[in-house]
């Protein structure tokens, strides 16, 4: 197998790996393009493309003919606009005071989140004698960002006063989307719809990922995707939506263990019989979740299942390999924490957490590879 | 207020602020020296510092006559290495096969966690007609590294056989040392004592932070300190630790709520009356981890606390500023996440985390300063 390939080559005193599959990025994002064709696809690219390399994943999508991006801040975009000039980027943090400048020297678009903003954007056009381009953000029931009552009531009221907006999109976002059956979703469709209405000939985006699994009402003119760029939340891997992601620690130890024996901080963890442990190199410094000992995770080696025991600690956790045949287990071998064996959506299901903080702080001590 | 004066000059485009209180880690160093004066004082800059940055921390402490620092991994090894010439690196994920080429170029000192890495050590030693410095790391209960009964055994027996060893301590690693009370950590200390007592006329080093307030026998001759650089864990303050960490994030939105408005993913929160909330440049993309929300905590703005509402997102959270002064409350306002009002003992406080889990993925978007 490639990794397994790649892995074999790495040198000793390399600690763990991350591999990003581009080809997968690559086809995720011409899956979305082909399954909702009728809408724009945007990329949300924030924090790094959530921790995975914003600029590796920027060229992938450019390449593929995707034009709308989406970060959360100035300093965000400034990066990005630095991989490509002809692309529109969106700041979601929206137009603080006196960062108007900003915006044009690197040609931001801002997504406008009050009403203050609108005046401020529309009043910096004025002086410029220019239209400028934003997208209107219109807070649909998330209660985060985005025009509140008072604001969408004041703008709709005085939209014709604003002659120096060019507003490209009006947006909100779904606070519930993820399960399609809860009835905030059509609550929040149509506040959004009573708003749009306002706005004739003003293309629309109100979904995420979740676009795939909902109803065409929701789907609007611009579908905005985030976490679907890596195949996360794929329920049933119902579809064809390819893993991007590949993490392995290695062993560090491997140790006899005699029935009593308690593992790791707190004791949380006794051996119930005599067996063999293995102490791998990552922990919750390199993004494995602290808190995923709660779940009783598992990884692989070679294919077989270790189930993780006791707490993970910063650098560490550690594994019971008692059941794997003898000869997989050793000093260095390398073990399968994400990859395809295990999905980031296999690692967090049934748990509290969401796939996306799975990549957002993985293994800065690990080495990265951009496979493409 | 020194960093309120700090935040002032911050550019409108900086989304957030890290303060490392330089000054305050040269505090408690010092005072771990003045406290465990019979013994050795190591620094455990692992995991870049807990987070916190190695070079600027290592700097401070090296000022203050600290000769010894433990660190995870080779690499982190080497750039430690970078800062002085003159310290004693000790890797704890230990002496991998073929790495010991590496351990010499860099002059690291392996911690020795297996028996297999014994004798390695001991034939490089031979090959090169010199005895290498090494940690013989026991385990006595954490079954996470260190030697296992068979591999302790073997030594014993036949540690006369191993000429080219240089030990300069024989360490252990406690379990539960932060339950005073836990019969754990007296088990283990016998059994390391046990164990040492094979090495007559060699150091030893068994406790981390908590030697401060375990009794005297446990402190033996070096004492690991990590998180108590940054004063964590300091149970009813009553140690004289100064806090390091100061985190301010931004207001990015001030909104208006209405009675029945829900707040965030999953809409979690229901306001039971009308009011303002205000959305902060904070989420867990920045390390103000996802969970804490199931532990309520709040935030200060200008010393007014304001709970967290909903859950929080990969770059934002919500807070209910209902009750604070309308004037503190605008676009654009620093708002204390960590700080002088908010430990990160308060942070953690009956919650499942560990306080060295708040520095370890901080805000990579945000603005860092070093205060010296």
């Amino acid at each position: 197998m490639l990794i397994q390939k790649k892995l074999s080559v790495c040198p000793e005193h390399v600690v763990g790996y991350v591999g990003v599959d581009l080809k997968a990025v690559r086809h995720n994002f011409c899956y979305f393009k082909q399954k909702l064709n009728h809408t724009t696809i945007a990329a949300v690219l924030k924090s790094n493309a959530y921790g995975l390399g914003y600029q590796q994943i920027a060229q992938v999508l450019i390449a593929e003919g995707c034009k709308d991006f989406f970060v959360a801040t100035i300093e965000e975009g400034r990066e990005l606009r630095c991989v490509s000039k002809n692309i529109n980027i969106y700041v979601l943090y929206g137009l603080y005071q006196n960062t108007e400048e900003s915006f044009v020297t690197y040609n931001l678009i801002p997504v406008l989140n009050t009403y203050e903003q609108i005046k401020r954007w529309d009043q910096f056009g004025k002086m410029r004698s220019k239209k400028n381009p934003c997208v209107i953000h219109y807070d649909a029931g998330m209660s985060r960002t985005g025009l509140d009552y008072e604001d969408a009531e004041n703008f709709i009221k005085n939209k014709d006063q604003f002659k120096h907006l060019d507003i490209l999109y009006v947006m909100s976002h779904l606070s519930a989307s993820e399960d399609v059956q809860n009835p905030l979703n059509k609550e929040q469709l149509e506040k959004f719809e009573k708003f749009s209405a306002h706005f004739p000939g003003v293309q629309q985006s109100l979904t995420a990922t979740p676009a795939l699994y909902m109803g065409k009402e929701f789907q609007k003119d611009m579908t905005r995707i985030g976490y679907g760029l890596y195949g996360f939340w794929n329920p049933h891997r119902q579809y064809d939506l390819k893993n991007v992601l590949y993490v392995y620690s290695r062993i560090v130890q491997v140790r006899q263990s005699k029935k009593g024996d308690t593992v790791g901080y707190g004791a949380t963890h006794t051996m119930q019989q005599d067996g063999v442990l293995a102490t791998l190199s990552m922990g919750y410094a390199d993004g494995y979740h602290r808190f995923l000992h709660n779940y009783k995770p598992y990884v692989c080696i070679d294919g077989h299942k270790a189930p993780l025991v006791g707490r993970i600690s910063m650098d560490f956790c550690v594994v019971d390999v008692t059941h794997i045949p003898h000869d997989l287990i050793y000093e260095g071998a390398w073990v399968e924490m994400i990859g395809e064996n295990i999905l980031v959506d296999d690692l967090v299901f049934g748990t509290q957490f969401v796939p996306h903080e799975v990549p957002i702080h993985l293994g800065k001590r690990y080495h990265w590879e951009y496979i493409s």
